[in-house]
């Protein structure tokens, strides 16, 4: 088998900074982990708030500590911090070598969606963001690993996209036709959720968008591993 | 104008893990930062190293400083930690937003490649690894980020590809013919280098093989980032 991600952010019109912050690292007993933070408000203020979470849950994740307990630090950490009066989501999407599964950790409103083959299961729990309260505990979904999986997760300027306009984007139902193409790459979802939203809000993003993309294929018989980005330098 | 990265790795043939670690991060004033890390021997211990090396510079990066000092700082850990007795070879090419230009960093006897368009330039001063001696300093080289720049980064497995059979990669003509094709994406020129160098060590790696290669290239007008990642689950 074979994982791959796709990340897709644009930021919010007419901002200096994306409030949104995502880091790929690898797990120290083998796999991966993508972590993803959305601070409060927007601009530098909430990409500083979004770039302390996502730190925090690196180092720790890094040293062998568990997602949850990871989780629980850096809403420990931003509460510390900031008396409770600032709050960032949290999502980390984990692929664990170790127990061949995907553990999906969400401190966000926002759902998470989970797909086997063209299946969509909508995992949205009541879950609270992280640095409001003491005892902030994540929801946590351990799914094992198999061929036709796919999570697709994103922050609040998915749901909120198109509503200058009183519109909304139907998520679930836009990944569901994608998936019904032929096994389309994690990119080209990640590229037309992104694209959907975008065009909802008329070219101008009412918030930062970031959408992330987790597919299990088949194995192709190469073991290179690979890794790329593209960053515009005006963005 | 956009920046543009490729990683490329696999292990060396019939080892538990790779000694490579590599990984991308944002820097907090703009800009990203690649750090790659090679670390003594092969397979667990070796992973151990290099995971250390690269940690301890990206958390030094996160927090704004320099990465000279950063470089600095990672040697004199290993250092301490391990008594001068293990070293790891460590990279860092980060783009910075703030001054506008390419900073390459080297603790890396290898040497880095640099095109302007089709030029190639090989950054081979003297450089020593980290965690061998006090005082370890790295060699550092800062270019004005234009259009058409191009820098290739690797391990010593690229270097040390063909040496069972007494063969070895021209890598600097390598990189002179795909440049001289239609604008190659750096996608295309890291796995055309790895594909290369694990056909010379006849489809059974030597060694650790790493390739990462940089490009600027002129705007799409798209202001998306994107991140994506390819990871062979028996990797």
């Amino acid at each position: 088998m074979e994982v791959r991600i796709a990340v897709s952010k644009v930021k919010k019109y007419a901002t200096s900074n994306s409030g949104d912050t995502v880091e790929i690292v690898e797990r120290p007993n083998g796999g991966l982990s993508v972590v993803m933070a959305d601070g409060q408000s927007s601009g530098r203020g909430a990409k500083w708030i979004s770039t302390l979470v996502v730190r925090k849950v690196i180092a720790l994740l890094a040293e062998g500590v568990r997602d949850g307990a990871a989780a629980r630090a850096a809403s420990d950490s931003l509460f510390t911090e900031r008396g409770g009066k600032v709050s960032s989501t949290l999502n980390i999407l984990s692929v664990d070598k170790q127990t061949n599964t995907l553990v999906i950790t969400r401190n966000n409103p926002a759902p998470v969606l989970l797909a086997e083959n063209e299946a969509i299961y909508v995992l949205d729990v009541l879950s609270q963001p992280v640095g409001l309260y003491r005892d902030t505990r994540p929801i946590i979904s351990e799914i094992s690993l198999t061929e036709g999986l796919t999570a697709v997760v994103f922050s609040d300027g998915l749901v909120h996209a198109g509503s200058r306009t009183g519109e909304s984007l139907d998520i679930a139902s836009c990944l569901q036709e994608l998936l019904e193409e032929e096994n389309p790459t994690p990119e080209l979802i990640a590229d037309d959720l992104l694209h959907l939203a975008v065009t909802l809000d008329q070219g101008r993003p009412v918030d930062d968008v970031t959408v992330v993309v987790l597919r299990v294929t088949g194995s192709t018989g190469n073991l290179t591993r690979r890794m790329s980005v593209q960053l515009p330098l005006d963005s």
